[in-house]
């Protein structure tokens, strides 16, 4: 049993299933997992319908950057042949077939292992994500909390 | 001699680029490394005329996935001025010129040098691509095998 | 005390930003950092105006691919939202309200704290990038000093 962290800097749909499959994949094998979701990574833990009202007031650029942000994790676009979501929805379409979870699946299965799963604060401020948008269940911290798993994992990845 | 792992998740010329360096650059000073091809860095191990039938019949889906995907290794495309491949035409003009061997030798110096070179199944069965399609000699596992290889390497990236 | 180091390979703005943050982090908690900048991500390294003459004479394409880079670090465009520079303005904006350092201060930073900055010589020749052309205190080198490093560190990252 070893610890690993991943850095999920990407918003992309595939490159998110990539750091879920890995994650999960080593949280199966008894290993310690941090996620630390960052910039265009948080969108993957943005709540499906957030109902109550940010708490923090936001300024109208951090409005802007939030509101062009997708909405939540199957929203998220390929980092290659999206064609406006098509490509997502093909890719979605084969893995069904093929018996791979999509995005959303590959959370719920990270929250069920207890894979820590952090959102970093200082992207939050910049883009303009409060936390009642985020689902719940997850920390909040920066780049020190990171530095100090990473210290602990035999295996750190940038995704 | 250590080991070091490599997930090759970008199908991007000049990323491929980075990635071949790094291997050789290790094998060259004796370690031991595995390269984990995954989602479009797949395309790297792709045949430039494969002749074979695929065994394995396609859905219309996987062979629209299959199709979009570059044919080969020198036919990948720069993540930056690509411009319909003229980005890489030049650079390819230029690296001639420095001495900097092409995507397609460095596959052939990490073949000559035993580098380990996996073929993920799980992305082969959603972009729909098939064991007849890529270069023979290589291997094919899943996430365990790659991290159980992680696992015994001193620096593991995910390019 | 540990060692890390990051290879920069991407030239974004925002990615720039999320590399060095973690090396000035990890500076600031005394570790020993290196990054490597190749490929894109050399353009932060990049004086603001310089006034020697290239050394090294380039030919048609080096200059080419030269002139296309962006000038230095400020001039780096985002991965996500760019707009032709409007969403890097607007991030901006965001980030001095919210107390977040620039990618130049960033690395001013990183310079302060002794962080070792190497330019990979490979990249800076396929490139047509000269040492007149980046800053000073820097070193050059290439993949086997970057592999040298990494097998001392404890966290090695590809960004």
């Amino acid at each position: 049993m070893a610890k690993k962290t991943i850095i999920v800097f990407s918003g992309d749909y595939d490159r998110l299933m990539a750091a879920f499959i890995i994650a999960n994949g080593a949280a199966a094998m008894d290993d310690e997992v941090t996620m630390f979701f960052t910039f265009w990574g948080l969108s993957a833990l943005r709540k499906v319908n957030p109902t109550a009202t940010p708490s923090k007031k936001k300024s109208g650029l951090q409005t802007a950057f939030s509101t062009m942000l997708p909405k939540h994790a199957e929203k998220l676009t390929l980092s290659k042949f999206n064609f406006g979501g098509a490509g997502r929805f093909m890719m979605k379409k084969v893995m069904k077939a093929e018996n791979v979870m999509t995005v959303a699946e590959l959370l719920d299965t990270a929250r069920e292992q207890d894979i820590k799963l952090i959102a970093c604060t200082m992207s939050m401020d910049v883009l303009g994500i409060s936390k009642e948008e985020l689902i719940d269940g997850i920390e909040y911290a920066g780049v020190a909390t990171y530095l100090g798993e990473a210290d602990e994992a035999n295996v750190n990845l940038f995704i």
